[in-house]
């Protein structure tokens, strides 16, 4: 998968990381949620949340929006990697195993493909014992003559 | 649609809503969200949800993966509806306008098909001015044998 | 919905009824399908097929890709309607009863929204005694600058 | 993952084999449509399919309905695989590059998750030379106490 402005390896794993650095400042969600960005490079990132009592629905397992919460964001970074702004148009998540409050889930997303203005991306949710919590697939869209972080200089 | 142990209108409905109520109180995702359960019936139910400063992404909307929250607290209200436990096997999630801080976000689910164990959930998402923010496909998967909430006497 | 081309009601029709005819004639995989366009509006279009021998997979059902064909015929005839050159990023399909020689399916297609080059679109399909076969839902992705029938002139 | 009757790998793989012949034999769509079963394995199977002329739609590229059914027969072939009679009780598919009468596609089918009677499946289709024409993850239910071919003796 060739991104159209592709830079060298080290210039295009540097902007990954500024990107992520100017998107984390201003995102007060993961920050409510307690969401890591613990890797990120082009067309890819990991997150992790930790479960708490106020992330459990009336079954007493993580809400299943939660679970593509913390999925939605490994991909948000994955596909803003190249500090083009991207959204996500939509996304399908399947649920496979519930998790608990404590439970550490770690999301990873990897670029599936990318062409024009609009890419796909796959996200694994895992728990820390291994178990697949779900598998997320988002469909991304990216804004003409936007920058995701408007002020990097490269 | 008729569901296999279906009762009288009223006791439907009654069920529907003692299920609510019980699903409510022990709920603490929706509760630290704000949402609010406003109506409820057998396969259907809408809920409502003000955005909040700490609901933003970096680019100052609501974070995706919230809004596909708030779609599938609907989805799982109303696939209860029947006290018989139900939980999503997955969804999928289209965004098609952002959401604001102070906005007032809609989700409406109603029921597609029920058969068997198995349910397919539609749900819409709007704003207070009738923009349509996304629409989510929610796939349900019955438990054997337990109730959503277990002591209600019908 | 309004379309950013948007014609008198008269006019849309009339579009969409000389693309219907000329997406038709060159359309040879629905002709070796037997899919007949039975009406097409702007945004709109329903499409049958009767289930044939050679539609069957091992279980004597019709494979579940020959329904999602039927329905993304459906669709793409909904989406080009407005003789702008539309195709299929994506779908989704959800299988519910099985349909069987000799069945005839009957798919309509609606748009649920239409906004810059992207929208999407839900079908539903049904058989002649009014089960439930599916539920499809189709992204489009319109291509700049092209018509769907170059030489219709309106 | 580990089937819930887990055999020894060569029984495994043997009773694959089996039940792709079984299948085969009777599967009238994938024989219209010219697909063979080129190999097969517990949740895993490759299909190919030559595009025909009479598989293009107006736009002279494949039908996309018909690139889903060539990645549903590879999950069907993949899931049916340990001799449990499995459905597909929906799937979704992201369409990235057209192809052209005369293209050759192969679908590969992977197990993502085996859980009780439901499972995820993806397929990848790829074209002669390589490139990725779409991705499709199914979902799969199984048929109580029913084989998918029922007089294999293993």
């Amino acid at each position: 998968m060739t991104h159209p402005a592709a830079k060298s390896t080290e210039q295009a794993q540097h902007i990954a990381e500024v990107v992520r650095a100017g998107m984390y400042a201003n995102d007060r969600a993961i920050h409510a949620l307690g969401i890591a960005i613990t890797s990120i490079g082009p067309g890819t990132a990991t997150v992790t949340m930790t479960v708490r009592a106020d992330m459990l629905n009336g079954f007493a397992i993580i809400h299943g929006g939660l679970v593509a919460t913390l999925a939605d964001t490994a991909f948000a970074y994955a596909c803003n990697a190249y500090n083009e702004m991207t959204v996500a148009s939509g996304f399908s998540m399947d649920l496979m195993a519930p998790a608990h409050e404590g439970d550490v889930l770690t999301a990873v997303a990897a670029e599936v493909q990318l062409a024009g203005r609009t890419g796909v991306y796959d996200v694994t949710v895992h728990k820390q014992d291994g178990t697949l919590v779900g598998v997320f697939r988002g469909r991304s869209y990216r804004m003409k003559g936007r920058k995701t972080v408007p002020h990097l200089t490269t």
